[in-house]
């Protein structure tokens, strides 16, 4: 992305809009290399997002002209920060976060991973190991608001863009959920909205599904119910148990979660709603 | 199938079951060529599939001595009637009836089509072109108890081994459902128990699925709630519309129902509980 | 589409194409809804396929504006007619026929079947009672020189915009090839390039693969080398007879080629050398 | 399985022989838990792997008497070494490696990494944060036969069950394959046998294929040619660049890999001429 200027776009939709955003975009010499666009013909609303060649010579002249271009209310955001802040946070599974950390590792997650916090220390020997700072964050013994603080003033001290909990077991209250909106993802072990809340899989294995699944979503106040930004399934038959569920849900679970993160730091996610645009 | 026996044995696991069926099954000189089993560890259930070379000279002897063999309680079925008979039940959609006619006109369906009932009109000229009895029995105007009495009647000329629900889109009553226990087979539009009842796709579309899905089911007195015999997915996409939903799901409505006819009528799958054991 | 319009266009790629573009459309009163687009950085060319609200007052003066706009040697077409017609050519068997048949039947197809063309009478009966053409062209006994005038000539009775080989089991020449340059679609049981030419499951079953699949793909010359438009597989195993892996087989080769006519018939298939851009 | 006993066994088939097995195990007091076997009927060639409930007091008097029972020539095993040794390959790429390794360090592998033999130095660190030891066997300014002799004389000194080639990049002699045989696991980078050989992306590039894939299969003296274990795909379309393949190819690579890997060490695979039958 060196040398592109990528425009992420969202407002009410109108005649001509494709032409007054490409014309801005020409008056400040760039080309248009990708443009992908949505409009909801229900909410009347549009979205889009351009990737020129071309480095833009000044983002905030780009940005004005561009929001003087369209209707009032619109958002755009040219050349969204590229290196985004990972703060990862777990309870004791290690197949997401060994996913993340070896990505991060080889330098193909494009993202950076600043810290790891556990409510449990069972993955603080991995992480360290690759010189990653793991936080211990007991649940145990204290209100969910101390919890909650202390794992805040953990998030202060690293500043991370996003918060990714991968595979986190415990509910996070609407207040803390406010404070970092439309900036947590979770990774959720069913395909849903079936199967929510606690134990996806031993709901699965009594219903007798054919298939499971996983999905990555924005975390919202409404448990399990944000916004959905990857979904994917694998099949299972009468002799899965639950723990087989288990077992071969994580290699769902890790891929979903992947992905998503992929999409949300390469900027192809917009939040619409309780829904998302997803830009692949 | 001609020079085949196929054995389906439910019973209580024990010690040497196996043993037990193979050596009544070689008594009766057939060699087994296919056994697909399953033990339910936490039901202390087995469950097994056998096929063999060669076709046993006394079904009613067979039976008999491999009830002898194994735990009080068993319960086996010495090759099933092979050619069953379907009645297929829709409303106004299409694809799963073509499917299915398709099918059974090409002798490759595995069973007969003895019939098809509409509760609309819509669909008589389709099966007409294939010499298919189409009776309408409307739902309006009358109440659900006589509406079904005029199904059950139509069934009863036909004699059915298996009611198909093609898009059948009238919720059937405990009493109806209970007359043809085990033998009603429904396609659900969702990946069930996603999206139990009406209008799945719209549930889909506003909750901002990924995937999109169906599921074929036996149908007991719950809605939705019957023995899952199979599922599939497939991924959409935030521009697909409500209708664009509905189209694709189509595609897998009817491969899924399609899958599940043949699993049920080449007797591969064996009900237990509220769950399905599908030997494939 | 009734109060839309339809454009697609490729020309090499240049700065301010996409300005250039959306003004001339929106001098032409009309506003942009989708517009997919594809860079083709290696060729340097530039593709776009953009719906509109509202009906281009004049076709043509739309498309001279544009191409006027655009580099020189620019492909534009504006709505292209949209009820084509398919001639399906077929050899015995029958389960893409039947899928196509049955859409076309019920209007869901998107396109006309105007005739039907075996080189054996085996699926005369089941077209026939659909009141479509069936003409019987048998390749024995003859050069493949007149066979293909025979198919010719019925063509040109028919003048069908789209030839579809559905499961035609003869090799075209590359004279008849030429005469419907891209516009004949034929449906290969293989993921090409894997197992190109005869029997491919045969093949597939001796190289013991764990999945099999279908190509649809425009024909030209070079047996089974034509731009793929569409892929699928479905995973099989060690248990799977040749016969196994064709009726298996059966269900993907349909799905395959359905999807494949879908995206042609609504203009989403652009060919470019021997590949095709798909904007779905 | 501490409680348990495995039995694999390949024999010509014959009649009775599920009895003749059966009756074996029982007299040595082991329930059947599963029992899964295939009959090659062209072959005429008998396979099961069973699990017994109980551990075999006398695993050779287990074997022998199976043997006795069982057509001459039979192949027996009882009880293999359940903690496999895996020695791991690799030139440059992490993904495959990265993703065994975590499983191994998190004892979910269900076998043991005793080495990493690499012809780049790349991946030392990686590895050696794990405490793994890392060989760095230099391929270039040497023959491939002291190449080999290299690779063999570290294999030597760790002695391990399998080699795994977690994307190495050498082909290796039909004389090093035969010291393994049926020991090496290869990860080849497409659908095989579709772009066997070098840079099968750019080959599936060229071809304009709609999906990519991966294939885990056993190393024999014939490139690419060995039997098969697993194989996925997943979609592609024209907007995919030679690079954007291999980054997407990389998800299936590791997980076909690890698929595999999980299937061999667990016993489930039983090669046979050029092929596998695979007991999941």
């Amino acid at each position: 992305m060196t040398n592109q200027t990528l425009i992420l776009i969202q407002c009410d939709d109108a005649v001509g809009l494709v032409a007054r955003i490409a014309n801005t975009v020409a008056r400040h010499t760039l080309n248009i290399v990708t443009m992908r666009e949505y409009v909801d013909e229900v909410a009347n609303r549009f979205y889009v997002r351009i990737v020129c060649a071309g480095k833009a010579e000044n983002n905030e002249q780009l940005t004005d002209d561009l929001i003087a271009a369209l209707p009032s209310g619109a958002t755009v955001t040219v050349n969204p920060p590229q290196q985004k802040r990972l703060a990862i946070l777990v309870t004791k599974e290690h197949h997401c976060l060994g996913d993340i950390i070896v990505r991060y590792f080889f330098n193909t997650l494009g993202a950076e991973v600043c810290c790891v916090i556990g409510n449990y220390d069972e993955l603080r020997a991995f992480t360290e190991r690759f010189d990653i700072p793991f936080h211990y964050a007991d649940h145990e013994g204290k209100s969910k608001a101390d919890f909650e603080t202390e794992i805040a003033d953990i998030l202060e001290s690293h500043q991370p863009d996003y918060l990714i909990l991968a595979k986190f077991m415990r509910i996070l209250s609407s207040d803390f959920v406010d404070r970092y909106r439309d900036r947590i993802i979770n990774i959720h072990h069913s395909f849903l909205p079936a199967f929510v809340g606690a134990s996806p899989y031993k709901q699965a294995h009594a219903r007798g599904v054919k298939l499971i699944g996983a999905t990555a979503h924005f975390v919202t106040g409404d448990l399990d119910e944000g916004p959905i930004i990857a979904q994917d399934i694998r099949p299972v038959n009468h002799s899965y148990t639950v723990r087989d569920m288990v077992r071969a849900g994580k290699e769902i679970e890790k891929s979903v979660l992947s992905k998503a993160i992929r999409l949300v730091i390469e900027d192809r996610v917009i939040i619409t709603g309780n829904k998302t645009v997803v830009f692949e």
